[in-house]
Formats: C-alpha cells, structure tokens, sequence
C-alpha cells in the first residue's frame, strides 16, 4: 500500500473519506444489496462513532429513542449520554415485536428507532421479512429515522440472507451502520454509514469537530482488500470457522445442560445468548467464572429495565475449539456452583489463564 | 511492526491507549518537561477528538468557555456544537491579555478557558512565561481547568523553548492537549491528552462511546518511532526544512509589501497571520485568489466576533520553496487587485494547479 500510495497514504483524508475508498465501498454495499454510489456513504472511525454521531445529529437531552430489548450495551451508553430517555421494546426469535412498537407510537414521540435486524446483538435473532416491511411502514407513517445496525449480516452460517432495512428502503427514513470490526483488522477502526445525502452531510459535520475523519492508512489498505477480491474470500472462509465454532459451542452446552437452561442455536453472528435458571445467583457465578478464567457478559446491561429473566452472552468466535470445549465446561461447572450451595470444588486458575469466551 | 507484533497489531486494543505506546510516549513527553507516567496519558484519536470529549465532559448548553481572540476554529466549532458561548479575550504578540481574563472573571464564571500557548494558530503568538505564571495562578484562584492545546509546541525555529503550561501547573488544573498530526504522518490521527487521573478517566468514558479506542496499527508505529529515536530525528530535520520555509515566506512578503499590511515573523509554527489593509474587498480577494491557485485561511472564522481588522492565515510548510516564492507573488497580486478598481490582469490559471499556500 505504502509503495503505490506513496507519502498520501500517511497524509489528511477528507473528512467524508478517502475517495477511492468510498468508491470500492459502495460497490461492495451494492453488491451485498444496498445500492449506492461513493457520494451514498460516509467513512466512520467504526460503527460506534456512528451512534454517538446519531446521538449529536438527532438527540435533545430528554428526547426518546426506540431500542429493542436487549439491545447492544455501547448504543445505549451512546444514546445515554446524550440526555435520551430510551424505550426498550420486547423482541422474540423473530426479532423486534414490531406489534408493541406500534401499541407505543400510539403515545410516544420517538425521535430515533434503534434496532439490529440480523443476528442481533445481543440475542442473535434475526428480524423477519415480514416485520421488516412492516417496521418500515410504521416508521414512515410517523417520519421517524430508523438506525440499521448491521454489524453482523456477513456472519450468516445457515440459511438464506435476508434484506437489510436500508435495501428495502423506499422511504428514505433508514441510515444503515456498518463496520469492518467484525469481519477484518478491528483495530483498523474503520465503518460506515449509508444514508440520504443530507443526513449524510449532517453526518459529516458533526464528525468533522469529533475527529477530523478517519485514519487513512487503514483506508487505503481496506479499498485494495476490497479491490482485489480478498474480503471476499476471507469472510467465506472466517464463515466456516466460525460456522464450526458456533455448532461446538452449540454441543458443548447441550452436553452439559440442566434444567431451566434455555438458548437458540444462531444462524449467524458471534454469540450464544443463553437464559439461565431463576435460581442463580449472579454475583457466584461472576466470581467463580473468574476463578475458572472464563469470561462472558452479563445480560443486564443489554437492557434499559431490568429483565425479567438472567440471560447472559457467550462468544464463539474468538476462542479456538479446544477452548471452547474446556470453556463451555467451567462455565457450566460455575453455574452449577452458582445455582446450588456447595463449595466451589476447584482452584483458582493460574492469573495467565485467558478469558476463553 | 507486523513482523514483531503479528496479529496484535489489528485487534482492539483498550480505550485508554496500547499500553507500550502510553509508555513510551510519556517517557518522551516527560523529556519535553511533562513529567508524567504512562497512567497520565489517554492516547486520542487526533488532538481534535481531545476538543470535542472535553465539551462532552465539562460543558453543558449555555456554559461559557473563554477562547483566545483569534483562536483556532475547528475548536470553536467544537464548542459551539455542544451550545457553549464562547468570549473571545484579546491577544497581542505575548499572547492571551491575561489582564483582559482577570477583568473578566469579575463578571462571568466559565467553565473552561482554551488557549494555545505556543505559536498559536492562527496568530503565531507565544504566551510570556510572566503571563503564563499568571494565567495559572488566575485559573486556579477561580478553579477553572484549562484545556492547553500544545499542537505547534515541537515546532520551535528560533528563540529559547519556555515550559508548558502544563509543566508549571502545580495545582492540577491543567490538560494538555497534542497530536501527532504536524510531526509526523497526520493521516494516523493520533494525538494524547494528559491531565489529572479522575479527568483521564471521565475523558476515557466519553471516548469509550464516541469510537472505542484509536486505531491500533498507528499506535504500534509511532511506539516504535519514540522508541527507536526517529521521532525526535525527523523532529530536528523538519525544524530545519520549515526554518527555512518560514525565512522564505517572510522575504517573499517583504518583497511584495505594500502600505496597510502588518505581520509578524513567528518563532515556530506552520503560519504567517498578515493583517490587511483596510480598504480590501473580502469577496474579490477570495475569487482572485482562486483564479491564481492560491489558497488561505480568512482570518474571520477564527474569531468569536467581528474582528475590527481582516486578517488572513498563510501557511509555509506545505508548499515547497518554489512555491512559496510563486504563491506569495501570486496571493500579492490578488490582493492589489482586491484593493484597486482595476480589472485583473492575468488569466485563470488551469484547474489542475496546486492550491500552494
């Protein structure tokens, strides 16, 4: 990159992103169904500047947003510290009920309806055909912006892709986040945004006063693997290891289940979100999962009111299978302890211990 | 730094900064007189993003931030997005007239005071050390923090360095702001803040929602940069090019001089601020100027209110020396063309040339 691009590549982009950038991007996006040219998208410093972006572009302290129930801790936070008052809508394993979103903007005003339509973060659920039409429809008829986080939709491993709300799009009310976090260099700090070219513009000079614009160097080298075919052919080959990943893990807690344990296997993305027994108790199974060098989120956060049920969020993707294997047996051994009275019948682990999920 | 850092070097790394690089660059931060530790240093993405989390932690709509008279606007920009209303206090060639602040702390309690002390952008001015002692001993009898934007700092090309604020804050009131962005590749976008812990970690929260952390990749780079001496290297051969670039500049000015116009030499910095004549046409000036490939800052936007002289920021260490000699003539001719009633007399120039200053 540094021999074709020479002293530029180290040098100010634009504030919207490198061009040539923007231009394999959008022809990336078109291919994967979201029409657009370089002029449609805005680089990001990854997709979480994209939130707090929304949250300048659109939020009043005391303004509401819509967001599902669970939904991705970081948008929260973001949507949080602007001053929202956020609304947590119940979704199922077809994803946002889009039927209590309708009952609610009967008396609410959102400004902003916040939701991960594919393989969802957390849950993993993936919103519905069906409901995603009707999604759109409603959010049209009151004129309010959906944000499409859409973080996860490469990472399918079964069954067929759906559209992305800013596919289906007609009204012009969808900005669609994405980021190569999840799929290439997430140090590279590099996402998106799609939307019409006024907010994109908004977008813009709101980004221009948080950072300037995004790191160039990682700009450059992203637009070659995109020109050259080669994000492509990594994120076919990251599905298949992921994809065994995800059925592991799946096997692994159905070898050591008990009762009142309830998960869905995913169709895509990096977790398993698994609801745990009424008896737990949280504040055991934190502690001993740390003794057992193990790691995993705790649900609550997800949420804007408490849950009624204790779910938590285990990832696949990062652990190779042996770790999985052997992770997926000391959480279970640490909930075990953490639902029952006894002593916990290990020891503490070496502090070198790697969190495994 | 792949070879040695292998994948790391594309992965996350934490909010706060890669914990080598937050060493190493307090190590020669502390060789600059900021003595501090690496747990005193956030790594930001860019100086700017340091603008923007400081609005986000200390200011609410309405607050009152004291900025210079000129000042930089993109931190401006900064502050009035966040609603902030902003008092611009006079400067002269020793920089901020903190006699103006005290008088002016008799009447309103800001909550933050913005200065660039050192080659100021856009003046060139550098603060006394008499006036800094006293700016601290002011801000810390109103106990209000000062945000150091310290950007032009390492620029020195004639005189003997004085502390930074920083450096002299014993009350703890003072964050400093840097970047690597006029040192050494810009398009990384890195620049650091250090400040009090409790400040560093409400600063680290705020970040945490605006984009995560910086990117990782730069991180590792400019480690091995400090580390390695190069860093400081470049530093002594860049003062030299840009010594020379400003003597240029300066005889270049001298030499097309004409009657109304003030400057002053700076003593390190990118920029010459040259007030105009009176009598000069804003908008003839600025189409002239285009037609000759010659651009500038107008000084106006640097300024809270109307200035009472119109003043323009022209900058030496981009152009190359040829250019430098060809752009001053050029900007010369533009401007007698903007203070006359005569037609210009030259042709557009071509679309492809170089805006050269």
């Amino acid at each position: 990159m540094l021999d074709e691009a020479g002293p530029q590549a180290l040098l100010h982009a634009p504030t919207e992103g490198h061009l040539p950038f923007r231009e394999a991007l959008s022809g990336w996006l078109t291919g994967r169904g979201i029409v657009c040219g370089a002029e449609d998208v805005l680089v990001l410093s990854g997709s979480q500047q994209g939130l707090h972006l929304a949250a300048r572009v659109f939020l009043n302290p005391g303004d509401t947003v819509i967001v599902e129930a669970p939904t991705y801790f970081g948008a929260k936070e973001a949507f949080r510290q602007a001053g929202a008052r956020l609304i947590g809508v119940e979704s199922d394993d077809d994803g946002l009920q889009v039927d209590r979103l309708a009952a609610l903007l009967q008396h609410h005003r959102p400004k902003l309806i916040y939701v991960l339509p594919t393989f969802q973060n957390p849950s993993g659920a993936v919103l519905s055909l069906e409901r995603r039409h009707r999604l759109l429809r409603l959010a049209s008829a009151y004129a309010i912006p959906i944000i499409e986080d859409d973080t996860y939709a490469d990472l399918r491993y079964d069954g067929a892709p759906l559209p992305s709300l800013k596919a289906l799009d007609l009204a012009g009310i969808v900005l669609s986040l994405g980021t190569f976090s999840k799929i290439l260099f997430p140090g590279l700090r590099l996402g998106w945004l799609v939307a019409p070219r006024d907010v994109l513009r908004q977008f813009a000079l709101a980004k221009q006063t948080d950072d300037l614009h995004a790191n160039t160097p990682g700009q450059l080298v992203l637009e070659q693997m995109i020109r050259q075919g080669y994000l492509q052919s990594h994120l076919e080959s990251m599905r298949e290891v992921y994809r065994e990943r995800r059925d592991l893990m799946g096997e692994s807690l159905a070898a050591h289940a008990f009762e009142g344990m309830h998960w869905r296997k995913p169709q895509g993305g990096f977790y398993y979100w698994v609801t745990l027994p009424p008896r737990v108790d949280r504040g055991r199974l934190s502690s001993a999962a740390a003794d057992q060098g193990v790691s995993f989120l705790p649900g609550d956060p997800c949420f804007v009111e408490e849950p009624s049920a204790y779910s938590v969020r285990l990832n696949f993707s990062y652990p190779s299978p042996g770790q999985i294997r052997e992770g997926v047996a000391r959480f279970m051994q640490a909930l075990r302890f953490s639902t029952g009275g006894r002593e916990h019948p290990w020891k503490r682990n070496q502090m070198t211990t790697r969190p495994i999920i």
